[in-house]
């Protein structure tokens, strides 16, 4: 009898235990616990959108690293900015993204996979570490999204952005039907 | 048995006028309302294809801005060409994309989206307006498909282009079933 | 009775020549006719991953041209590396995508379209053949997968590539169900 309630008692404690390690956090108590408040969207600035879906899948517009002001981190890597520096504007390119992806979705547990990352970084020719500048938005989105927010990606170095700005990213999303 | 006759005609005016505000001009009226004449599609210049359809999307390979004599308009913005000319430039890679939608659709109402734009102006790294080049490709693709041409967009700028073309450009369209 | 044996020898020659008609070469044998053994899919440099897949489609990060030992092919194209160079540099990126394939897939049978290729080329301003580089990436893919391997394609010329290498290369790729 008394092994029996200690048996009760072990797996209901598992059960709330499960509990625990089954819930994962949402990506908007993700983005809270890192303390980021998502900016307003920016509008497209010409004649095209933010977002476009096809089936389940979201085609992002390009989008560059705004600052809460609305003012954008310029200059090129290997020059004016550390790959540190970098790798912070990176991060406030997916922040951008993010804002998109709630102001399409409403829920950003809608997002299924973060699917393909076109990274492009502004920069000298002989700058080279590219990625390690792309892993800031890569490091973000899975932040976020845990392991949804693996994708494929690629990273290069660009001649020139709009309005020298030091990146600019575009992504594929693939969304919950 | 006036207000009955009244009545009736008041409904047939409205049937009409109803008909006139859905009947939406096709792409091809909007090409010929602006006086273009769809060029014939140049062949890639190597081992691929102009266009590859999976499911209802159809991936187009990057074109350049080719003349009606097949010639391109080449350099660089910022050095060689104005904005207004890059602009124009990319109207025509438009139409080279729309030539060949004509080409593996038959008719351009079978586009029901252009969904995604990847737009690289060849120019020197002073130049930051790649938007205002690549307006000219996003505003075409509106004034012939509507609302339907409205797409993601991502507008950057190159260190070199295939021949020194101006302005390439590639696109991904969806396509009714 | 004769001519009924001799349709019966007609037909059974006819079926071993059909057999041997429709025998199309897997992609497997193609490599190895070509003496190509794959390399180790060389682990994604940062917080990615090689390949993610959505329905039918296989979205694959950016690869270089790594040689049997790991290292790259690195330097521009006008520069440091001749059209020939950059060729078989793109035919290595091209070997480092089926080998990403192979390891996704166990059976490259399962590829059904190789369906889009944006080839970048790093490469001085005043290199105008990104094409014929990235011949060599297409050029491999035909080899192996016929048909099934030809794909819309863009091939622009790069400022700068991660850790100086000669051709980075993405591709989507579609998948039997």
């Amino acid at each position: 009898m008394k092994k029996q309630t200690f048996l009760l008692g072990f797996s209901i404690i598992l059960f709330f235990f499960s509990l625990t390690i089954t819930k994962a956090q949402s990506p908007e108590q993700n983005l809270e616990k890192l303390g980021i408040a998502l900016p307003k969207v920016s509008p497209p600035v010409a004649n095209y959108v933010n977002a476009v879906r096809v089936g389940n899948l979201l085609y992002l517009a390009g989008k560059g690293p705004s600052k809460p002001d609305g003012s954008y981190i310029t200059g090129k890597l290997g020059k004016d900015l550390s790959i540190e520096q970098g790798y912070e504007a990176a991060k406030l390119v997916a922040i951008a993204h993010i804002s998109v992806l709630k102001a399409e979705l409403g829920d950003l547990k809608k997002v299924k996979r973060i699917v393909k990352v076109l990274g492009m970084v502004n920069c000298l020719d002989t700058f080279a570490d590219q990625p390690k500048v792309i892993n800031g938005y890569s490091d973000m989105m899975v932040a976020i999204f845990g392991e949804k927010g693996k994708h494929a990606r690629s990273a290069v170095g660009m001649y020139a952005l709009p309005m020298n700005i030091a990146v600019e990213v575009e992504v594929i999303v693939e969304i919950e039907d």
